[in-house]
């Protein structure tokens, strides 16, 4: 579509300051200014609040009475970011589909590694799903992005394993879902992928996993039985070493009979959706997420019992 | 959504008539008879025809002024099916689309065994191309079933080699993609496939490539270089033999940097769409097409140089 946009967009990220391999706590501040940079809009409501005595941030949308909720990890593998570096994506997303976001602020490595935060996500689940106020699953989708894509697909498992309701649908952008690192894409995206390098995510995952076996499926949600899982919307960039993940993880829910839709968009990067207002390819995807939550929580108030 | 409706039809397809390794001439009049029995509704207009000489069906819907172009190849293993068995299906999104479909005859083994049905195929999109009347490939989209849709994804990946005009979309439902038959699918998925064993399908794909190797990528695209492709949508059911040619077309098309989206439909058999009628997957996958179409032919329009 937009080739011009797509080479701007690759420039900003080869020439950001982030170093993903270095300093977690240096790094971890200069991820936190990037993607707080530019203010929200105005009618963006932020509340703080907790889940379980899960740290949340809660985004609503002023004048928009929600319709659902969605339950949101963010990225930053699993030891940058927070509930705030997600709220530029979460509110355009709330916008969009008449939802409240909530964005969970799970313990991140190397300071808390595995399980700390697959613990705190699915404590914020059990907890979201007492709530009077919103805890009906089929009002309720689990969102992520990225690491928390991969956080989100592993709480879906495990709350599935622990017979908890499941939610309505979940959303996956980008999720980095392998810490194995096998995919083939983290070697032939090498050149094409402006954001990290295999080194880089290895000395993340190791911080992340630590003792633990990187193929648990709790880690990798690609390694993970997946049956029984809502509806899945899986979207990735074609320029991405992480490509190969999000296929998996639609090839992995496919064989275990989870209704997946797996969208690829050439030539952009990872996370391209949160550059919708700069990238039509960013639009179109966050477009489809839209149709897929209506469709979603649709489905899920007809037919309650699947 | 439908347990009901999914029994129905797998229990259809457990008691047809059709015996997909048996004699080729006898099993092909049964094909035909069991897609041709119920009427086309009242408004579908059929015309014969051909496209660079070889034969077509033209679909068209009584009063629709088409806005589009399908070019359809339909399914039955390179050997059972024609232009007409397709009919009934490509009807159904001609009206939702508001196209027009043309429907190819292309040549059947084991009488034609590859490259007869590639060469036709590729023929007939020559011819198409050439008319003044629908010649637009902006307004062109290649659709295939099963077989059909395994055509489909090798003429596409021929025509781009030979810089010929690319659609403006592909459609594939349940590709038939990998005539190696190397798919996990095709041994995970025999209890579940009630159309289907993996001993008929070998049959039938020794009909066709006969003395070539079945893991030519004009046979089997799975095996193919789909760079330069347009956007492909591929709907695959999880009860299916072919479930992983689908899913591993997409993983092909994803490392070719083509804009493709798969959608796995669980508990539901081969080409489940044409059964949108008494079943609310395929009513639901038929409106996703559609979809597609639009935003297709809507893009092309906008931006033909990509």
């Amino acid at each position: 579509m937009s080739k011009e946009q797509r080479e701007a967009l690759d420039t900003l990220f080869r020439n950001g300051p982030l170093d993903i391999g270095g300093d977690p706590v240096q790094q971890r501040e200069i991820f936190t200014r990037m993607l707080t940079s530019r203010p929200l809009p105005e009618d963006v409501v932020l509340t703080p609040g907790g889940l379980g005595e899960v740290p949340v941030l809660e985004v609503g949308i002023d004048g928009v009475t929600p319709e659902g909720t969605l339950l949101w990890f963010h990225g930053g593998f699993y030891v940058f970011g927070s509930a705030r570096t997600s709220a530029g994506l979460a509110s355009n997303v709330a916008r969009r589909t008449r939802t409240r976001v909530i964005l969970v602020d799970y313990r991140l490595a190397p300071e808390h590694p595995f399980p700390a935060a697959p613990d705190d996500a699915l404590t914020a689940y059990r907890a979201l799903l007492g709530e009077t106020r919103s805890g009906d699953p089929a009002r309720i989708a689990v969102v992520g992005e990225s690491a928390g894509a991969g956080l989100a697909g592993a709480l879906l498992a495990r709350a599935c394993e622990q017979n908890l309701p499941m939610p309505a649908a979940g959303v996956l952008f980008s999720p980095y879902a392998d810490l194995t690192l096998s995919g083939a894409s983290m070697t032939t995206r090498i050149a094409v992928d402006p954001s990290f390098t295999p080194d880089a995510i290895a000395v993340r995952a190791k911080d992340y996993t630590g003792a633990a076996d990187p193929a648990d499926p709790l880690i990798s949600p690609v390694f993970a039985n997946l049956r029984g899982l809502p509806p899945l919307l899986i979207q990735v960039g074609s320029n991405e070493l992480l490509l190969d993940d999000a296929v998996r993880l639609a090839a992995r829910a496919a064989a275990d009979d989870v209704p997946v839709t797996l969208e690829v968009t050439p030539g952009v990067p990872h996370l391209f959706q949160a550059f919708a207002a700069m990238l039509d390819e960013g639009e179109a995807a966050l477009r489809r997420v839209t149709e897929f939550l209506h469709a979603a929580f649709t489905t899920a108030d007809v037919e309650p019992n699947g």
